[in-house]
C-alpha cells in the first residue's frame, strides 16, 4: 500500500538575491510533505533531490499512478525516512521544471517563458530559495537535511550557509567540489542540447522541443550513474531481439536500446533549459572556493554528518566523500563515514536502500539524543 | 631532426568477403613504411592505429609540418620501435577516411561517395585488408604486429586470424571484448551524430557536414581517453581566462575549453560517417563471440604476447587485459604482461614510451632470438 501525497506549491514575493548578483522574484516553489510535525516541529527532514527529481520523493499521488516518487523505498512508515516518527519534506529545486520557479517558467515582465533569460542559479540560491519554504511551514531547525548526488550539496550547503538551522546532514554520493571530469561531463551534455537546432538558443516553448539533444544529454548521464560492472551485469555484450549480429547501425546491444529508452522517456519529463542550468549549478559547486582549504568551509558549521559513498561511484567517486569527511574532521564536527560496498555505481544512492534505512534510523536517533 | 616519409597507396582488385557477408572491390589502401626491409623479410613490424588514426604514425611529409605523426615518439631510430634495426609499415584502415577505403570515398559503382550505403566493416575485415598490402609487399611473415586500442584489436586479431604469418603481437590499452561500458559511450558518441540534421543519413558530402554532432561524439571520447586524475591535475576547476565565475553558459573552465577544442578540431579532420563506421567495428570486436570461452580464441595461435594496460585507463580497464592474458596462458601461450601505472588513463599507451622502450627492445629481441 503506497501513501497518497498531493504536490503543493507556496509562492515568495520577496526579492531572491542570487549568487551571480541578479535577483529573482516572485519564485514558487512545488514540494510535499509525508508524516506530522510533532508539537515543538524537532522532527523535520529535508530530502534534496538529484538533477532530474522532483518534489515527489514517495508515494502516488493517484492509487493509479505506475510508479510511486523517486525514493519511495526510502521515505516511507518504517523506511529510512520513516515517516511515522518523522516529517518529512521535499521541495522542487529553483531552476528545475517540476512546479518550481525555472527557465520554462513565466516571466512576469514579459508573459513570456524565461528560457535563456533566466538567470544562473547556483547551490547555494537553491539553499534559499528552501529556506524561504521553511520559514512559510514555520520550521526554524531541521532535525536532518539529506540528500544524494546534487541533493547532497544541497545538504552540504545548507549546513554551511545556516548553521543555526540544521542539526545534521546527510550526505551520499556526493563531493564538496565538483571535478574537472564531473564538469567536462556536463558541458558535452550541453554541448549535445546546443547542437540540436531545436533548442533554439532556449526559445523554444510552444514549438519543437530539442528533444534530440536532451536524449543525448540523458545518455551519457546514464552511462554515469552505472558501473563498469553493473553494467557487464545488467546488458553485457546481450543482444536485443536477435540471435547474431545485424551488422547494422540500428539498434542491437541491449545496452543501446536501454540508453535509448533512458533517452527517449526523458524528453518527456524534464525541460531542457533546466537541464542546462541544473548542470551548470552543478559545475559550480566547490564549497572551497575562495577559502584558503576545503575545511575553512566548514569553520562555523555544527550539524552532525553521516557521509556515504559507494563503491563502485565513479561521477562522485568515495576518494571525494573521504576529502570531505577529512576536512569536516579536521574542524572537530562530528562526522560518520561509510563506504558502501556496491555495484550499482552512482545509481548505488537510490537503491542501496536497506544499508541505508540502518544507518539512517542510528544516526537519526543519535542527533535526536544529542538534543 | 625527424624522418621525412610519405604516404602511398595501393589498390587491390580482388573482392574483399567480408564479416557481414558483402562483397567490398576494388579497396584502396593507405600505407607508410619506415626503414629497410632486411634481406630475409624478417624484420616487418605492422602498427596498427586506433580509432582516430590514419597511415601516418611517425616522421613528417614536409620539414615544414608543425606536428610529425601520431606515435613519432615510439616510431623512429632508437626508439620503441626502432627503425633503425626494424622494417615499421602502418596502413590506414578500410572504413577510415585517411586514404584507405571508407564510407567518403567514391562508390565505383555510382560514382558518389558511399556514404551510408559502405558495407559494415569489422576488426577482421580490416585485418583481411592488411593481409593484402603484406602480400604486395612481400611479407610473408611479421616479426610483430602492434598497436593500442583498436590497434590492439587488430593486433590480437592478426594473431588469431593468420597465427602462421605473425610471429608476435604487442596489444596496448585494449580488450578482447568490448564491454557494455564501452559499446554504450560509442553509441552515444553515435547518437549525438545522428541528431545532427546536417547528417543527413550520411549523405552530407560537398554540402554542409554535421560538424556539431562529430564535437560533441569526440569530446566524449576525450573524456575517456583521460583519467579523473589526469583531468585534475590537468584543468583542476581553473577558469579560462577569467578570475571569478561569469554565473554564464559560455565556456569558463578550462576543461570545457579544452573539450571544445578538440573537438572543433576533429571536425576539420575526420569524416563524421568514418566515425560511425569504426565505432561499430569496435562494438562487434569479441573474440569469444560465437565461442565456450575466450580461450577457444586462441587454440591455433602460436604467436608471443606482450600485453600492457594503463593504471588508469578506465576505457579498456586493466582488468581486461588481465582475462585476456589469463585466457592466452591457459592455452601455454608465451605472454608478457606489465600493467603500467600512470595518471594519463587510456592516452598513457600514446605518451608513456620511455615504459614502451625499454618492454618493447627486450620483447622483439627475446622474439628474434626465439628465431
Amino acid at each position: 500500500m503506497s501513501l497518497i501525497v498531493k504536490t503543493q506549491q507556496a509562492t515568495f514575493e520577496e526579492e531572491l538575491r542570487l549568487q551571480s548578483g541578479a535577483v529573482l522574484a516572485p519564485i514558487t516553489l512545488a514540494y510535499e510533505t509525508y508524516g506530522t510535525l510533532n508539537a515543538d516541529r524537532s522532527n523535520a527532514i529535508l530530502i534534496a533531490h538529484a538533477l532530474s527529481g522532483d518534489a515527489h520523493v514517495a508515494g502516488r499521488h493517484q492509487p493509479s499512478d505506475k510508479k510511486p516518487g523517486w525514493w519511495d523505498a526510502a521515505v516511507g512508515p518504517g523506511r529510512a525516512f520513516d515517516t511515522d516518527r518523522y516529517f518529512v519534506l521535499c521541495s522542487n529545486i529553483i531552476g528545475g521544471c517540476k512546479g518550481s520557479t525555472g527557465p520554462s517558467s513565466i516571466n512576469p515582465q514579459t508573459g513570456k517563458p524565461w528560457g535563456m533569460t533566466f538567470p544562473m542559479v547556483t547551490v547555494a540560491d537553491m539553499v534559499e530559495a528552501q529556506r524561504r519554504l521553511l520559514d512559510h511551514l514555520g520550521i526554524e531547525r531541521l532535525l536532518c537535511v539529506a540528500g544524494g548526488s546534487l541533493g547532497g550539496m544541497q545538504a552540504l550547503q545548507w549546513a554551511v550557509s545556516h548553521p543555526a538551522r540544521v542539526r545534521s546532514a546527510m550526505v551520499l554520493a556526493s563531493t564538496a567540489r565538483v571535478s574537472a571530469q564531473s564538469i567536462a561531463l556536463n558541458e558535452v551534455a550541453r554541448q549535445a542540447i546546443y547542437a540540436d537546432p531545436h533548442w533554439n538558443r532556449g526559445d523554444y516553448y510552444g514549438e519543437k522541443r530539442p528533444n534530440a539533444g536532451l536524449a543525448v544529454a540523458r545518455m551519457i548521464g546514464h552511462i554515469t550513474y552505472l558501473s563498469e560492472a553493473s553494467m557487464r551485469q545488467k546488458f553485457g555484450r546481450r543482444l536485443q531481439a536477435r540471435e547474431h549480429y545485424g551488422y547494422e547501425f540500428a539498434t542491437e546491444f541491449q545496452v543501446e536500446s536501454y540508453l535509448k529508452h533512458q533517452g527517449l522517456t526523458f524528453t518527456e519529463r524534464f525541460d531542457a533549459n533546466s537541464f542546462l542550468y541544473i548542470t551548470k549549478a552543478i559545475d559550480y559547486f566547490d564549497l572551497a572556493d575562495g577559502l584558503p582549504g576545503l575545511a575553512d568551509a566548514f569553520r562555523n558549521v555544527t550539524a552532525r554528518f553521516l557521509v556515504l559513498s559507494y563503491s563502485s561511484d565513479w561521477l562522485y567517486p568515495p576518494e571525494q566523500s573521504r576529502e570531505l569527511v577529512r576536512a569536516l574532521l579536521s574542524q572537530g564536527i562530528d562526522a560518520t563515514y561509510v563506504d558502501i560496498q556496491s555495484h550499482y555505481g552512482h545509481d548505488a544512492f537510490l537503491l542501496e536502500v536497506d544499508r541505508l534505512a540502518g544507518l539512517s534510523r542510528d544516526f537519526l536517533a543519535a542527533v535526536q539524543r544529542a538534543g
